[in-house]
């Protein structure tokens, strides 16, 4: 690990497995537990970088597949790299193309080497592999980087998934070695699917190479809600302690408080950003779509003790005006919202875990009821 | 007029008819000339207040036409009005209606009451007076309110033309009477379409009922460009010096330069935004596509010189990825500068006529071949 990178732990829950750190990073610190804005085309949809920073984003992430696609990675190093391309002077991370390549892509083959793929865009054939993604992600120049992986679908059987865990480990030590910048820290991604077993003996594989953090993959998938918190706990207890966790693809509420419980620092997810292209709001861990006939003449904010600039500023018969006229607007306030929400939630936790209510206040909340079939998706849509 | 507006005109330039003039409202100051952004559905598209603030807009304009389909006066008389409806705190203006019933309707009838047209929306028949349209107005409580007027087409017979403008005549009147608001400034509207002796009697007879403001209708609606420049010149001469003058629907960096030099003091245009949802920026008077393959990777700003947020921080390589993405944000971002831009003409050529170097820079200045085929279109699409 280059010293460039330093993860300390700053205080520990004593009724659960949550932390507080700090993360360092070339571009700045990363306050865990932290959730992560996604910018999948070098952009938080419809949120500018001032609007983002005042949301309380610190790291936030770029995606190597759509990068890869368009731009290309070439015109982003010639602009200097991601952080000047896109504006954002603070910790970026990419991911590896590997969750996107197996959910968005019309796939050619996978073999050892990598995956074959047709682009979306016009239709040429891409081979992706562990060392093409890294050097792609050094073009790219995130401070964290993510692993080649393959992801499993669900349901997979178990054969199915052991094969795809076992791969990831080996295509991990290839990007390992293609790996080539010192001022990027390679995080290691467990796979596993729902096998407890499975996740559990992954982790104990990539704990042992010493990596600067680590991710559980693989999550948001499909698979039941309720499965996320199992995976996680099964997972967690294997990873060192002295290094960073990142959920991928996981950033509602519920889901990022029991994953603290257990242990996660980093999560990411486009919920935000597509429930506000939707119209949709979360307000204290519920969700109002704001085109309900109830919100056409209540001119109180979404929330009167939110800090957001849409909620010091407008209120919900206002921002349903909008979302009605479908006005893009509308999606830059509620995605302000909704972001400034999540990031605010991982960072009230942060101070629940140092001020000791963090059990009482967030493991012990009511929830709501959990639908079983309900699933989370990943892909932004 | 009520003693909450003051028109006052600091200096004239020597050369032409351009003047300097501070144009005070209930809401703030505005320093004439400049142009207004266009906030049709109560908001200006894609822009945050704050960031129409930094790009300096003072007053803007809100359609009452839309709002009172969508999403209806009693919501933003409900909201506390306008201003606090879309957190707008300087002033505001409002169209009356006229030009929109004329050019977006289906309309059934016109007659001497008012205009019956069917709402795009839910079918139903909408019938909108003079006194409806100033009602409507009263309630949204913009800082200047228009008359409402009968917009003649392009092309349209002098007989037509000179029917319609005596109506408007007779439709002010009515409006006069109708306005209740002391803190809201009604302003006439010249019509008389492109024949001159129309257009000065219009502009005479309304002269004679010492209004607060008086605006150039009728502009912008298929007519050659070039037409505009002849129509503002046989205009303005009978419109009282000591009142602010507003063409409407013209924006363009030609046109608003020989207008001014005319004797306007305040222009409105939905082509900042509208031309940013196109992909397409105004730079220096010239406009470019961002989709042209000459800007895939040119690492420039879009114009060093500007000031505002885009130019600082983005590169036409950046924004040409986010146009070609049809990422929202390029939206935002295109409508920060373009906005920017027009506001920023107006003010230079307000220090220019304060320099004593208006005719010299602006209406001297080469400002491109004029296609004599080509139109403005004022309507936000």
């Amino acid at each position: 690990m280059s010293t460039n990178f330093e993860f300390q732990v700053q205080a520990r829950c004593d009724r659960t497995q949550a932390r507080v750190g700090i993360f360092s990073t070339p571009h700045g610190q990363i306050e865990t537990p932290r959730f992560m804005p996604v910018g999948t085309l070098a952009n938080v949809k419809t949120l500018t970088p001032a609007q983002l920073k005042v949301a309380g984003a610190q790291m936030i992430l770029a995606n190597t597949y759509h990068l890869h696609l368009q731009p290309g990675e070439q015109i982003v190093a010639g602009a200097g790299g991601l952080h000047r391309f896109m504006a954002w002077p603070g910790p970026i991370l990419t991911d590896s193309g590997g969750f996107q390549v197996f959910s968005l892509s019309e796939i050619r083959t996978i073999d050892e080497t990598g995956v074959t793929f047709r682009s979306p865009h016009d239709g040429t054939m891409i081979h992706l592999t562990p060392e093409r993604s890294i050097q792609i992600q050094n073009q790219l120049g995130a401070d964290v980087i993510m692993a080649f992986d393959e992801c499993p679908p669900y349901p997979a059987s178990r054969e199915d998934v052991l094969k795809a865990t076992d791969r990831t480990y080996r295509w991990l030590k290839r990007c390992m070695t293609a790996h080539q910048r010192p001022d990027q820290a390679l995080f290691g991604i467990v796979q596993g699917g729902v096998y407890p077993d499975l996740r559990a003996e992954a982790a104990q594989q990539l704990a042992q190479l010493d990596l600067p953090g680590y991710a559980i993959g693989g999550v948001s998938v499909g698979e039941p809600v309720a499965l996320i918190e199992k995976i996680v706990q099964v997972t967690t207890p294997w990873l060192p302690e002295t290094k960073p966790r990142y959920l991928m693809g996981v950033g509602t509420p519920r889901e990022m408080a029991q994953a603290i419980a257990a242990g996660i620092d980093l999560f990411d997810c486009v919920i935000p950003t597509r429930l506000a292209r939707h119209g949709a709001v979360l307000v204290g861990g519920a969700r109002w779509n704001l085109k309900n006939a109830q919100f056409r003449e209540d001119f109180q904010p979404l929330d009167q003790a939110c800090p957001c600039y849409t909620c010091q500023n407008f209120s919900r018969a206002y921002l349903s005006h909008l979302v009605r006229a479908k006005e893009l607007l509308a999606y830059t306030l509620l995605s302000i919202h909704n972001v400034t929400e999540l990031i605010g939630l991982t960072q009230k936790i942060r101070q629940a875990i140092l001020g000791g209510y963090f059990y009482e206040e967030f493991v012990c909340r009511d929830w709501g009821k959990l639908n079983p079939e309900e699933t989370l998706d990943r892909a932004e849509s």
